[in-house]
């Protein structure tokens, strides 16, 4: 990435974050380019993920900044960004470590429509249970 | 697509949308998968892209339904839809006619971090002043 913090600064003017201060950032294979997952960043979880290569959210759930990976392993590591016309989407191309999903799919967006209905595919890479514990 | 109105109100209801009505759609490009544009959906016009088959958004900054390409010509047809764990995002594979950025891009993500700065790529498809007209 080699963003220095006074660039990373620059580049979070020019996002535009909505009313609760929140831009979208679509996460694809760099490899593939298969879409893994959605989530949301804020000007701080952005500025982290200029600034170390790993993606850094906002959880809108938890409301805390959410280190992807950190409990999980699952970490990705960014290899591009690109932004919107709008300035108010992000597009990372990142190296998925084990799988993005917290169902042990490898993409979030495992469910197909397939004949008027969601229908799951492929397989678990892990056992949720056994990386995140039993709850 | 070939869903009906009962199915299409059942997959609906599977969506969570947000305290504004919304979902994101992400939307790429059926053959090569390329990221084309991210906008939000609401009931009704996840309703319409799933029973007509073309994109209908809700557009925030206009505040109403917003059928892609009814003023250009820039239609996008859907060939697979797809949901997120947490349902609150859809990504449309879609057959997309001329370019999906207003800008005149193909796609709306044409700029590319580069050595700390945005770096528009790709050349314009269209000349939006011809297609939107002059403002």
């Amino acid at each position: 990435m080699n963003v220095s913090e006074a660039q990373a600064a620059e580049l979070i003017q020019t996002v535009k974050f909505d009313d609760q201060g929140l831009a979208t950032a679509i996460v694809v294979d760099a490899e593939s380019g298969a879409p893994l997952m959605c989530a949301f960043v804020n000007r701080e979880s952005l500025g982290l993920t200029l600034r170390t290569g790993k993606m850094t959210y906002w959880s809108r759930s938890r409301q805390e900044l959410w280190i992807k990976g950190q409990s999980s392993g699952h970490e990705q590591l960014v290899r591009e960004v690109r932004i919107d016309c709008d300035g108010d989407a992000l597009l990372f191309r990142v190296e998925q470590k084990g799988a993005a999903c917290h169902t042990g799919h490898y993409s979030c967006f495992y469910r197909r429509l397939d004949d008027g209905n969601w229908k799951a595919e492929g397989e678990k890479l892990f056992d949720p249970d056994q990386v995140y514990g039993r709850s």
